[in-house]
């Protein structure tokens, strides 16, 4: 079997004004659906980021697959390498793409991770297919039914000041209370039992409390908060201090590894990252300062499905735990995050996902569904997903018509508060 | 397709004569054939150790198989747990396994590990058969077409004395000169282009003058000595020393991590173990100690071939490199080494192994063989070789003759040496 032709389309979708230390999200995200096709017919799908960079990079490989077989994926990594390091010389290839994603220039490993798990998704969709077995099965099958993900909670605007479309049903969250308003939306919607606050967008006093009073209408919940580096060390240890019993574990509170183990020497509950530890060369680091000790995986840019088995031996050789990181992504990654989830040994927490606030699709609806905040391990052929083409042509054509050509928190909030930077750690007191 | 029986078939094999710090090989060498069956007239071939107490621990594990799926290799891990504990608490499976084996007692997680990769390595070849796909294809496809072995020097007597069948075809090698005409008689028939001396069996001043004799003899050939922790650590740094030039690396010359690193600080070649660091568990203290730094794997004992894949990661993120280990094995073990030796990543000496040394098989000739010291990576469905039913059970009914129910090279020196103890360090200068 070989692939003969590789489609990459970027969509956009509609996003909500949620808000983070960067910023605020724009009006659209962007993701990228790839589809690759092979001589008998078959079709693997994938899903990855969208940024205009990431798709001279996907487009790039993309054309060296044709004639090449998709169960060749050690090999698809040396091609990934080489197509990008021939990139990395061309300087109009080593813009970053935009906020919120570890990768750097072409010759970036953390880059070349990510461009080739688009497409190591998309072969191991199609093997999946070919074999008539799910794509865990591949990985050496599940060893859970169901996925459990956590309430992704954000503060928020009620909506964007240029949206093109009508504002979400959310409204505004940017006080205690109707973030418990939102969780509890949220919990009686998808039946989620764990709850993940994302952070370092207001006074670090007021995001104390809102946990607090997420704790108290959420007693037995697991909860955590992630302000994405958005405190000082000082900042941090005080507030994992004050929620002592309170959090199961606190996510990027400082940016880079050293200022992560110095609160974690001074905090009871564990650290947790998707900022400072993104990749395997990440590790050593992490392992010396014995903090973080909860590594967030993500197969978009952990290099794979296959690579983030190894990541999930890594964590129980040296007594690291595992969550998982989500970008806003659609069911062709909610799948391929669930395939994961289901061989992992050392997840120890529920998952992060956006789900919650996408109200666009690209998959047909009924394969994948939440049901106790745990999404039902999909069985079918390959990841289990079917591609709504219909859908996917819509959202091209809004892709067509929003702009929106680069992640960017920052620019939006400027336009609100012109004094805005983004940089972190923004607060260096409670 | 669920499997639907388990065979496990012990079998002794005609070993010679040769040395090694514990003593010398016995009459016999034993193995475990394992056939996995399925529903669907598939069968899955395995080989490991053929001790008693592994018999018992592979058995116990084989009466739990059927009913269930062979793609399920990640559930098969818990069930091999839980079986092994279970037999924990019978004092009769605390017996350790013979020499030269990683191996503890039940409960410990090197046996499980051990059990585990014998039904893993089955029901990857029932996948690949399935599939029409050739094991590699299941762990992402090989980047090589070929795998290299190495030359494994022995230093050997004639002859056991008292073994029912006549002498090998080697002869004596008891001095640097039969070294070096035991290694063109290998090179010649084989092709190998790296040499493996087996040490820590005459003085060390001798083994320095075999290695050097090698390498007169073969100047661009790499070589390895392993004296399997005869030495102390001043010897061993004086060897090291004097060899310096002469050896790409050193492997396990003393025991321990610490002491490994003690010789690693004082010597330029890198040092190499498959003593001290046998299991992830391991890896920590290696990586804070900085050596060794050459893990060598082998499947049998580090938990399969996905486990291996996942060793090969944890290399590239810590930067070990890794070589591979060889027991006594047969074509099964062979085909198993060289499907993973053709998806590693970090594989960056030629591999170990025992095949020159044997005279009898158990699969049927023509599929794997080597070519200028490689083996051509198997492309068939699966393991890619064929089980020759009459060559098991004619070696099934030696294993009943030979009386030989656990690997011990100590007994059979101690019969020609009463003084003999098989204990390391044995060498407190050159």
């Amino acid at each position: 079997m070989l692939i003969t032709s590789v489609e990459i389309t970027p969509i956009a979708v509609q996003d909500p004004p949620l808000l983070n230390s960067e910023g605020v999200h724009q009006t659209h995200a962007l993701r990228s659906v790839i589809q690759v096709r092979t001589d008998e017919g078959l079709t693997g799908l994938g899903e990855t980021y969208g940024d205009d960079q990431m798709l001279v990079w996907l487009r790039a490989v993309a054309r060296k697959l044709p004639g090449t077989d998709p169960f060749a994926t050690n090999l698809l990594m040396a091609t990934v390498t080489e197509v990008m390091e021939e990139l990395a010389g061309d300087s109009a290839n080593e813009v970053p793409v935009g906020a919120g994603y570890p990768m750097a220039g072409a010759a970036s490993s953390k880059t070349k991770a990510a461009v080739f798990s688009a497409f190591e998704v998309a072969c191991l969709d199609i093997q999946g297919k070919a074999l008539g077995r799910p794509l865990h099965d591949l990985l050496g099958g599940k060893v859970r039914d169901a996925v459990p993900y956590s309430a992704y909670l954000f503060y928020k605007w009620a909506e964007h000041p240029d949206a093109p479309y009508p504002a979400d049903s959310w409204g505004e969250a940017l006080t205690p209370d109707a973030m418990v308003a939102q969780a509890r939306r949220m919990v009686e919607t998808y039946g989620f039992t764990s709850l993940k606050l994302k952070g370092g967008v207001l006074r670090p006093g007021i995001e104390i409390d809102t946990v607090l009073a997420l704790h108290d209408a959420f007693p037995d919940y697991p909860i955590r908060i992630d302000p994405n580096a958005a405190w000082t060390v000082d900042v941090a240890v005080e507030v994992g201090q004050r929620l002592e019993g309170a959090l199961e574990y606190l996510e990027d509170p400082v940016g880079g590894t050293p200022a992560m183990a110095e609160v974690a020497r001074k905090v009871s509950m564990p650290l947790a990252t998707n900022m400072c530890v993104t990749a395997f060369e990440d590790i050593p680091e992490a392992v010396r300062e014995g903090a973080p000790q909860v590594i967030l995986s993500d197969h978009h840019f952990w290099g794979g499905m296959r690579q983030s088995q190894v990541l999930d031996g890594l964590c129980q050789t040296f007594g690291l735990s595992l969550s998982m990181h989500s970008n806003t992504h659609l069911g062709i990654s909610l799948a391929a995050m669930t395939h994961f989830g289901a061989v992992s040994r050392s997840l120890a927490y529920s998952c992060d996902t956006h789900t919650p606030w996408q109200t666009e699709e690209i998959i047909v609806p009924g394969t994948l569904g939440f049901e106790n905040g745990a999404v039902r391990v999909p069985d079918g052929p390959g990841l289990g997903v079917e591609l709504d083409e219909d859908a996917v042509a819509r959202l091209h054509e809004q892709w067509v018509k929003c702009g929106v050509r680069t992640r960017d928190d920052v620019t939006p909030m400027k336009a609100v508060h012109p004094e805005w930077t983004g940089e972190t750690p923004r607060f260096t007191s409670l």
